[in-house]
């Protein structure tokens, strides 16, 4: 079952849908690393936008409900749908860390995060674009892409749990960052995992 | 492959038993928070039901073995009762850090997530039923609510890390609250598992 | 789809290498933990073999896309390679934390992880090597075994986790022991879903 007509640009679209929240959720919390003064503020948004990315995965639950032929393998479209939604889950999560746990002060870690998250977010954007234009193999430039960005937020969690073990003593800041870092590099990792579900799309099409 | 007759009584009897065994545990893990001066009991009681629930998935595992037609997909048959089984240990692995770290006293946040279990455990009981009865759109009643339920968990972890980290002083208390409050806030997304699964199995029928 | 003969060889030698991969990591590991003064040594070999795991896994992905058919299901193959590689991945991170964070000393519960990890290394090799002999039905014993193994390592983190919290007065050194168990006891679980995955490879050709 290799790409039909018509109907399939409705899933295209809501994919599509679903990378541009994950972009919007990448620069506000890019914006909130920066202004962590303001974190309450920055936290409703993504908090808005976490319901959005929810919202969009419902919406292709129901469009898989109702067609019978669908442009990709069923489980695939839905797992896009899922991992991409993941993406959204875990920065807000993370921002909702910043915020009660309520951090202050300029963070460079944080930032570093922000940046290679906000790459892995444009990576997936144009990746979706290309999906639904059916461009599959070039996809793989993405899908590269998105790798090594995962590769650098782990080092830059290994790096930042170094340097807080040696400089920071107060144990409950310790918790506090330790826990929002943690966070944030899963969120790279979630972005991985929709390389690999775009990986099995390339390899089942080809 | 739409539901048969017959031998596939045997599947949703053991699906059923393991909705049971998820009701049980949650409401001696309900029992247990009440009266955490004797949480070694409790936690001795979860234990064998943590041990039921792997026998039940591993009898799960040896009917899909024997035979060849089966009510539902195989991978959902066995997905299903490996996230029912999850349910069980992630609440007999909170009881054991309860029982553990020696957290005494009264603690609302572990009633409250004592209380949200246990409805989910209700809802996942009627869902086995009605799956078992092949009254599968109603099944969407119980998904939605184990949802619901699922964001109050959400909403119950991070208002109980906010007090945590306001109140308490010490980093020790802190870091095993955290982690028993965290594991049973997982035992709420397990159940979304179970529900999930159910939601593609009613889209796979309908 | 049964196994079928001629190309089949290169991807049990690529699982086959996998499992190689994750022994010698395992044996690099042991090591690492009698010689903790020494870390920083091993950590770079254990990068190193984490690199190994991840060009097998990327191999293993590219004779899935140039063949059209393959000895097991594609998903299995796939399946099998990244849980492989994610024994690796654990062990490696696990192996980091400990020099990042400078742990130095003698420590037991390090030693019996070290040893139960290296238990499943050589029941995953076995495994192995009865799957490229399509000697399915012998492997159950490594997957009984494997799953046994499993319980142990939770048994070990249970014990460690409650003396820790007993004899550990320093918060921080708590923080940074507890998650490196944590993250040893995760290994054990990885390879617990290798099994999973062999137990259905199992199923689907009885």
């Amino acid at each position: 079952m290799l790409f039909g007509g018509g109907k399939d640009k409705q899933f295209f679209a809501l994919l599509n849908e679903a990378a541009q929240t994950i972009s919007e959720t990448a620069k506000v919390f890019d914006a909130m690393v920066q202004n962590l003064e303001r974190s309450g503020e920055y936290a409703e948004k993504l908090y808005k936008l976490e319901k959005q990315g929810d919202r969009i995965t419902h919406d292709v639950i129901l469009l898989l409900n109702k067609l019978f032929i669908t442009p990709l393998e069923r489980e695939d479209i839905l797992e896009l749908a899922m991992q991409l939604d993941g993406v959204v889950d875990g920065i807000e999560a993370a921002a909702a860390r910043l915020h009660l746990y309520k951090v202050k002060g300029s963070n460079h870690v944080l930032r570093e995060f922000a940046s290679v998250i906000n790459q892995q977010a444009a990576e997936l954007g144009t990746a979706m674009q290309r999906l639904a234009a059916k461009q599959l193999q070039p996809m793989r430039e993405n899908t590269v892409r998105i790798n090594e960005l995962e590769n650098q937020g782990d080092k830059i969690l290994r790096d930042a749990l170094e340097k807080l073990f040696e400089h920071e003593t107060n144990p409950i800041q310790i918790i506090k960052l330790k826990e929002i870092y943690e966070t944030l590099e899963e969120v790279t990792d979630r972005a991985e995992d929709v390389a690999d579900v775009l990986e099995s799309v390339i390899m089942k099409h080809s």
